[in-house]
């Protein structure tokens, strides 16, 4: 059985990317491509390695007939994204990718995003997509709100290690370093190539960024009580990929042993050989995650060392994983695509 | 019907490579694959971002049962590859990736590659492997001679116009453009990142560059008289990806359309509109060729670009689409996969 | 002695290439740097690389007292330079780094840059700026032009050769790769980061790229007839650097032997023995041209290949061995710096 | 006055660094150049970018007078550093940049190099050289031992904040990040650029980088107890250029105002104002280090983050500025090139 799926803001990476894992997806078919300023244009003008397949136009958001559209994914930016789904039909299934549905507490958006939300109803009904913590609500979901790049990269982690209580909650360090794709295609001075090949910055540290809205909720959740981690991003030269390197307080064997069982039946989490580093280049342009676990030389501290592709498994590969869920696909059907190396 | 195919090679890139490709091939199984120094090792060691794939471990080629096996990739250097193959048996099916079986005439094998061809009566046998252009003999193979990845993209952009008499014999010049992986996972200093990246050069100007060999007998034969081009490759601080800018003498339109008419069918190669310029950030770990004309202000000349991936359709992706019509599996099987951009 | 010098346009690339040089000149002093939207910013925001120079913080060209300047380098974009530099004073010296006083007929100025010249009286005052060229031209200049970087590399690879007669002129190819700097700090979809690493391509091929117009005056004039190349630039990945892979007709050797002899008193131009490639990377940061010849299989033809760094002897540091004729200092001062490499 | 100086091991990247900055030092003459596999040849075949430099060619150790050479760079191997210096005239002055007389305890070196110290008399005599800590014992020194790059940027960080006791000395972490040029020009498959590009991984993690060494003697040695950092580097597709992000306990601002006062009227180290974060392409190619501190959300939590480039100010650079004051020379003399941005 096919389905039928429309991508709005399907001019930005994460709209392109959803396109490049669907192309080879046997039970969706795309019937709507949206793209505000580049309305009217074939997606081979504006994605050139997409010219061989066969896709719809971009047009305005008003210009989609949602009856014929089984589900919807929305690659918009946060702000518009809420602005737009709350004009779409309310039996629509939606995947959203932006950051407007994933913080539980309005406060907290208000606090990391600046404005009050506008679709507090809609945030309610909201589902926290990252797939293998919250499957059953997803699949029963109708809204699905995409994790940050970040914040999947750190909670896959994190997760089963405050879950089964083997960590210190309160000296957890998170420093990540992120390619470049994560930010989009937007035009900043600091994301041309003159400005950022050949070196490497942190951004944002010290309590700043906004995925940390994600960490707390999701973190504090689990512990049933508050966590605050520290988190510094990097900016690294290259496209794809999220590095985590996470310090924390542990026998290093034992947080091995419960990420290892935690992930044990997990299609897409991979966690390596006690000791072995994981590599961004391994995971590249693929929906899997590679975990690492080293114990430090100082007893009882350890680091956990995660990859992932942003794209992928940070956004639209996730967004795929949970739209599969919520049509009632085989969860990694189009997502088995090994990475792309060298 | 599902195939058994054996990898002989894999610890290079273009075996990695086979593999990737392989991975969502819902007709092939891999049985075997081989690693001369790496045998006993698991190819998860020697290609992580190959982990999550069920593999057998590397073995050395005698280990192989080669009864269990219906077709042979052979992804070994050039040399090796014709004494390996002359052991093999005589009714194996066999893509090779190797240059040993790409030269009819024997003086020219000695004159490119420096010593006497060691398995005359296999080469005899050997079919040219570059898909489009002998698919009935591909089909009716044995034993299949990839071409070399230069080698195709320059005959992408110049075959049709050859065959149609709408260029100048005696005036080509393919000024070409190459990522690194071609040259393999070889240790040599030159191919370190601190002398590569940030850097670009032209290397074996004035035809010396080997893939000259396959250019000369190809072209030659389509026009029935000798045919020399000029060549000169670049090495690009990129991992993937050719781009061949061929210089011809002709008018710009005519040969555009023979390009546009010969290939109107392929389903991997793709004419751009007249005027533009494909890039090999546009088909980057993909099986597309995409192909541009653009007339020159002097009148009657024109370039002619081709872009491909030097692992993907310069390599292992042809040698998959040769096995899938030697199997009698639909040539574009496993193949789909669009190209990972950014 | 040291002479004050200002630099209108610091916040761009060539600016800030410019105060690199000029940091370690012993006979200059900068006493004014203007960058109109960001008048008022130290030029350590600007360009935190910097930061360790007492520099003078930007301001609007208005607030410059140009009465205690004895030398500005104008670093601005076509169009807005010829404006800014009608209102100096007019025994000012000034190195433009603009395209707007290169070409000295006005039609050829229009045809290339799509609007009439504002400021003609200048036009014919002005210099062209190709140093080893227009040595006493510019010794003995007010206004000197600097000329393009692409235009520059290939006018090194085929000047002498032009002039001694030595090659076909009708048969000229300049396929010329480029590093991204010198499309400079704009806001554009193509320069950014995810958009141009990994990937290659040409671009403005056929006879549209701006820089013909030096080609087209500067080698007809030595021909003393209309000489007219084909060019195709293409862009790499790579920040700085330009290799120009020139085809010609001619003895490889007599070639060789004319620009050898041509360069061999001058202190920038090497001249690599027959037969070896020049790179990018040796040339990096410095003011330095490489140049070799490579002699082709095919009698009577030759490549011609020359690299330079764009930002240094392709604008900035031609600028500053032209300010140093103009003031009377040796020539190569400043200028010295070895290439960065790795 | 002008100083005779040799340079052993001037084949790798650090001899070539030394060489690109004695390029341009008034007071520095080369006088001699080994390189063990390579002697025989130019300088200009080893190293291209240096062909316009009038150098001596390649020679083997035993082939050098070194009663005409005032100061000796030993840019060897270490083990092989040992060897060779014990062979060397007792009255040279020279610099090691190797790891074989960093570390003033003998236990020490044979725990972290793997085997016992062969030279230890010479090892009693050595300078530590990190510049701005030992100027005295250098100035009077006869063999100074270059730090490593990584132990050099993370005391950059943190030494004033120990010395000043101003944190936590047995909560210290320090995640550093490194381009791949400080691997040197070995043939190793992980430092291939199709390896090592477009990905990013953590090595050594736990204790197990040989750095730790420097770490552990020089911060116990200024707290007077032992202190034991947590250290994790990470490989970084970029050529140039160390980031180390430390995370320290302690009160951010006083942490900022101990640095900004320790290296006040320090030429080559820059604090940037408070919350600021450095870049690695900021220094790039220079002499100098640029330092941030970000405070924590979480109180008395803070981040020092320092970036300088290995092959300067991480290893030739300084090892040119402890020359300088050997030879009585002003220290900056030769090392005041700007960095090299974009």
């Amino acid at each position: 059985m096919t389905h039928s799926v429309a991508i709005l803001g399907a001019s930005g990476y994460t709209g392109a990317e959803l396109v490049r894992l669907i192309a080879t997806h046997p039970e969706l078919r795309i019937v709507a491509l949206s793209g505000e300023r580049k309305a009217g244009m074939p997606m081979a003008s504006v994605f050139p390695h997409l010219r061989h397949l066969d896709l719809p136009d971009l047009v305005k958001i008003e210009e989609i007939d949602f009856s014929v559209v089984d589900l919807a994914f929305c690659a918009l930016p946060h702000a518009t994204s809420q602005a737009v789904i709350k004009e779409l039909p309310r039996d629509l299934k939606i995947v959203d990718l932006s950051a407007d549905f994933r913080l539980r507490d309005p406060a907290a958006y208000e606090k990391w995003y600046g404005k009050p939300h506008a679709a507090l109803d809609l945030q309610k009904e909201a589902v926290y997509g990252l797939t293998e913590f919250y499957r059953d609500e997803i699949r029963a979901g109708r809204l699905v709100a995409g994790t940050g790049c970040n914040a999947a990269t750190g909670q896959y982690a994190l997760r089963p290690l405050i879950e089964a209580g083997v960590i210190d909650l309160d000296e957890i360090v998170i420093d990540l370093k992120a390619g470049v794709s994560g930010a989009g295609r937007s035009l900043k001075e600091n994301l041309l190539h003159a400005e950022l090949s050949e070196g490497f910055h942190a951004y944002s540290a010290g309590g700043t960024h906004r995925h940390l809205g994600e960490f707390d909720q999701e973190f504090s959740k689990i512990a049933g009580r508050p966590v605050e981690v520290q988190f510094t991003p990097h900016l690294i030269p290259a496209n794809r990929g999220i590095l985590a390197t996470v310090y924390v307080r542990g026998e290093a064997e034992v947080v091995h042993a419960t990420l290892a069982k935690a992930y044990a039946d997990e299609t897409f989490i991979e966690v390596l050989p006690f000791g072995d580093h994981p590599s961004t280049r391994h995971i590249r342009g693929s929906n899997f995650v590679h975990i690492g676990v080293v114990g430090d030389r100082k007893p009882g501290r350890a680091m956990v060392i995660a990859a992932l592709d942003n794209l992928t498994k940070g956004s639209s590969g996730q967004a795929l994983q949970n739209a599969n869920l919520m049509l009632g696909i085989a969860e990694e059907t189009g997502l088995m695509l090994a990475p792309c190396f060298p």
